[in-house]
This record gives C-alpha cells, structure tokens and sequence, in this order.
C-alpha cells in the first residue's frame, strides 16, 4: 500500500514539477507548446510576489521500506478575479503519473486546493478540460464541477505571437 | 464624430465600472450572478498588490462641446501561468455599450491590453466568450485570435459553493 500526501512545493521541488509539466503536455499531445525552463519555474514561484502556487503529491516509504520519497503529481495553481464572485482560484494544471492513477490522489489534490480557495475567501475555482479526456471530465463531475462549455456555452480564446505583436503595434 | 480614448482605470471609476460590469451580465443573461460591490472593486484594484488592472474608454467632448467625459466600455484583465509559457494576461472581462458598439472601441481595447501584455513579457492573452455571442466571436477571431474551445477541445469547468465546502471538508 502506498502512502501518499499532499504537500506544498518547495524550490526545490522544481525539477520535478517540470518533468510532470512535460509529461502532462505530452499526455494532452500538446508539448511543442511546452518553453518554459526549471529555472523560471523558480523565479516565478519562489520569489515574494509569487506568479503561482503549487501543491505536490508524494509517495512516501511504508514501514521498514528504504526508497526516498518520491514526488508523482502535482497541481499548479494562482489566484484569478471574477467580477461576479471577486477573488478566485484557477487550477492550471493537475497531473497524477500513470501508474499512481486510481488511488484518489487527484481526488485529494483537488480537496486540498478547494480548502487553500476557501482559506483565501474565494467562493469558486475553476479549472480547463480537454474533451476528450473523459476520465478527468468524469471525477471532476463526480466531484461536483459544472462543465460550463456544456452548461453556458463558454469558449476560451488566446491571442499570441506574431498576432499580439501586430496588433499592439510592434 | 466621438473621439474615446483608451486610458488605464482610477479608483474614481469603480461606480462605472461596476455598473458595465453588471449590463455585460445582463447582456449575458447571467446577472444573478453579480454579487460584488463598488467597495470590493476599490478595495481588489487598487491596493498595493491589486487582485486585477482595468482599462476604461472614455468618450470626449469634440471642440465646442460641454459634456463631461464619460466612461462607456472597459476590458478588466490580471496575469495569469501558464506551465508551457509563463506568465500571461487574462482578459477577463471586456464590454462597451451598445450605443458605442460599431466604432472600433472594442478592437482598441484589445489592441491596448496586446500592448500591456507584451510589455511585462507575456507571449499570449486568453479570454472567453459565450458561443451565442457570434459579434463578439467574430471580432476575437478576425483580429487573430484561436478558438481553443474548437481547435484543442478544451472545456472550461467550475467548483463552487456547497460542492466547495463539502471537498474542503467545511
């Protein structure tokens, strides 16, 4: 049985995290987007005004067991603003390695950043879904998620590269 | 001809601005949701480290004209994190009223929130609409912007509530 609990990441904690950020994006089949470097996930975490948060999930040794603790998932979140609601929380990402799925540590991570949320006075958070990911669509609805695409027809749109150099005129 | 200039919001224009806020939720025909106040407004913008930045279009007087300016569109954003690209800028919120609708103001909004975003080092900004909202959607799309609802798939979901309190075990 292993045992499992959800902590706040540390500095150096870091590495890790980026090698779970690359392995979710190549999960989602989108990891050419992936550019971001151990080092910026440092800066921006670790500073005094940090640009995220991060919740680690680590599996630690049973009784008489020697391996080091080992982190298997993570969730990375900041806080965002509604102008309905005020503060809130936007979950980035929430990734679980393969062979640890099926244990309730996405379960657990989720619950751990609905208590952070609640502890900052934050009445929701939200978080984005791939379509075809049908096992998270499914515990996140369990869980008790309203899927708003469905439910109010929101779409999201980006604006980037050479489009936002354009039109900021640059 | 109304010449509207696109200026950075002052705490003086919370009362504007939440009056926008609150007939772009009407427009959206999900106003029961507004439940923030002018207070809240001053108290999340303006602070040392403000929760989110605004942007208002202010109507002048043309030569010869008495009228006070007046505040008839704003584009309400934050900075977000991205795990692939680092930070970005959220354009949460984004109206102008009707009767200035037509005239470019919202294509200038944008154009200003591009510039704000690539100036503190961002290479993107997302936003969402509502998939009934075809103008809008058209506008996002003509000058350049992805729909990742239609491209990736990806589906916006929500916590909230009681669900929230339940997770967090409150």
């Amino acid at each position: 049985m292993v045992f499992v609990q959800i902590r706040e990441a540390k500095e150096g904690d870091c590495g890790n995290i980026l090698r779970l950020i690359r392995e979710l994006a190549e999960f989602e089949k989108l990891s050419d987007q992936v550019k971001i470097g151990e080092e910026d996930l440092r800066a921006d975490g670790f500073g005094e005004n940090p640009f995220y948060h991060c919740l680690v999930a680590e599996s630690l040794p049973g009784p008489g067991e020697s391996q080091e603790p080992c982190v298997v998932g993570y969730g990375l979140y900041y806080f965002i603003y509604s102008t309905w609601k005020g503060r809130n929380v936007y979950l980035e990402d929430i990734y679980v390695k393969p062979e640890y799925q099926g244990q309730g540590i996405g379960s657990k991570i989720i619950k751990k950043v609905a208590e952070v949320a609640l502890d900052k006075g934050c009445s929701q958070f939200r978080l984005s879904v791939l379509d075809w990911n049908k096992r998270a669509m499914d515990l996140y609805k369990a869980l008790g998620a309203q899927d708003l695409t469905e439910a109010e027809g929101w779409h999201s749109f980006r604006f980037e590269g050479e489009v936002m150099r354009k039109l900021a005129g640059k």
